[in-house]
């Protein structure tokens, strides 16, 4: 059972696909313990843009299982296990907090728009009480560009209420810093762990009592992300952010999940890890050319991450 | 191997709940005889309103084959399979065609938002070419409102292209005639069965070379409705259709799921049958009493449904 809970940069890990589109465990392993050994303080495996929700919940489980015998300590672990229906919400979550997982990150289910607070905490509610387990820390997922069903202040309120403890954070990627702030000044003090969804308010969110960020390009930029948050309090803490939040601005001109996949392969050369599951789909060459020229004239780079992927492609 | 394909009333099947929230398969196929024995053509399961993105794949496979198993013959049936995941898809898909089942009626993935229609072209296509089986026949699934990914008419044209006879139809329910219309328009001629999302447009669908509609409110009216379809050419088509589109608007003063449920556990006098997964919520007692009281007011009934509930219940 983890005794602290996980703060700092946490990357939602993307997920590698053979070129038949099964999930490649080698190279998720792979770059995990890059993850790990670059700046990432934990992995949020399964997130949005780790495509969780192309996979269906065995995949999803023996991704889980297979980075945990590797190696990759569970401590680090905070699996995305919200899904629209409660039976997987809750079979991925026993099995997360079984396996010694740190905390799980749930998405409300997301099929029905509209849906009510009260339709909601019982969602929770019930996934927490099926689960019936000490240990779970379970950490909410707002975001609603995407998912299309907020997590409100009232929610979490009702929640934390019921369930001090056990809720136990949020990862806020409405890309509105006023939410952030808002959920920052009504919880934080109780000990509730507010994530920043995207590191362009990581500076912001450490400030006002924050916990670090849960953000895409954790994937490839995780060791200058983390020195912002290393060093937060720093004098030259707003240089640093402004050099994190150019490259997340390269970044955001392409679809994300795909230009991550593309930077990977590109300065891992090893040019399968390209490949998305449908209904994504991969950038051109073009784009890819473009992306990666751009990220190299900021001297961008993924220290490391050559030899590994060579080592295990050989 | 269904020779016929399915045309005329098919309703998406609400699915009912024990209290402990699992399905409940006595009041189901009790639920799914009363309606072929009421003037549904066919029984759409697994649909938006069957909460069937609120179960897991295998408590959808386990009603189907129940179905099945209990006399509810495979012809008539046309489960939902489309989900996130690619995989979840294609399992669902080749778990009905196996068992018989006339077609499927298939969303499109639907967490990602602002996907192109090259990657949902290639999320259909792998699930057709993985199925492999010459006896599927796929139904689009176009329900923007919820679903928030639409099925574009370059998208059905693509389809229909390349895979003719497999990709048989669509169910429209945007809620825009002028789409339906254009759907019509454009495929209706090449053997593309387009079913109206709702019995409100069940008479324009008719008389623009439509098959029928697959709608909510054939769960609790599906004689009327049958009518409207049997006698879509008749003197009396338009009063006929008139009655129909009253009994659906008192339905949509209220959230649609609850409300079937609702009417089911009233006009069947079996309580029980008002349970729905979070994140949906029940209707509350005065909502309940207020809507039935309405249809009651227009000699609405569903007759026969009280003997079975009792029988069973028993």
């Amino acid at each position: 059972m983890p005794t602290q809970r996980l703060s700092g940069v946490l990357a939602p890990v993307v997920t590698p696909f053979k070129r038949d589109l099964s999930p490649d465990r080698e190279r998720y392993v792979r770059h995990c313990k890059w993850l790990l050994a670059n700046g990432c303080r934990g992995l949020a495996v399964f997130g949005t843009n780790s495509e969780a929700n192309s996979l269906s919940v065995e995949e999803r489980m023996v991704l889980l299982e297979t980075l945990i015998q590797e190696g990759v300590p569970a401590a680090a672990l905070m699996p995305g296990t919200g899904c629209c229906a409660l039976s997987d919400s809750v079979r991925l979550t026993s099995h997360a907090v079984a396996l010694g997982c740190s905390g799980v990150l749930m998405l409300p289910p997301f099929y029905y728009k509209g849906v009510s607070d009260e339709g909601l905490y019982r969602n929770f509610a019930e996934v927490i009480e099926r689960v019936g387990d000490a240990r779970l820390r379970l950490y909410l997922y707002h975001i609603p560009p995407v998912s299309q069903v907020p997590i409100t202040l009232a929610l979490i309120e009702r929640l934390l209420k019921k369930y001090p403890g056990t809720v136990a954070g949020v990862k806020d990627s409405s890309g509105d810093w006023n939410n952030t702030q808002a959920m920052l000044d009504a919880f934080a003090k109780s000990g509730f762990d507010v994530f920043a969804g995207s590191e362009v308010f990581l500076l912001d969110n450490m400030r006002n009592g924050g916990k670090g960020c849960i953000t895409a390009t954790g994937n490839i930029n995780p060791g200058a992300i983390n020195e912002v948050f290393e060093r937060w309090q720093a004098p030259d803490a707003d240089a640093l952010q402004k050099g994190i939040t150019a490259t997340r601005n390269v970044m955001q001109k392409y679809p994300m999940m795909a230009a991550l996949k593309a930077v990977i392969a590109h300065f891992g050369r090893d040019p399968d890890w390209a490949t998305v599951r449908p209904p994504l789909v991969e950038l051109t060459p073009a784009q890819s050319k473009s992306l990666t020229t751009e990220l190299e004239a900021r001297s961008f780079d993924m220290p490391g991450l050559v030899a590994t992927s060579a080592t295990a492609t050989a």
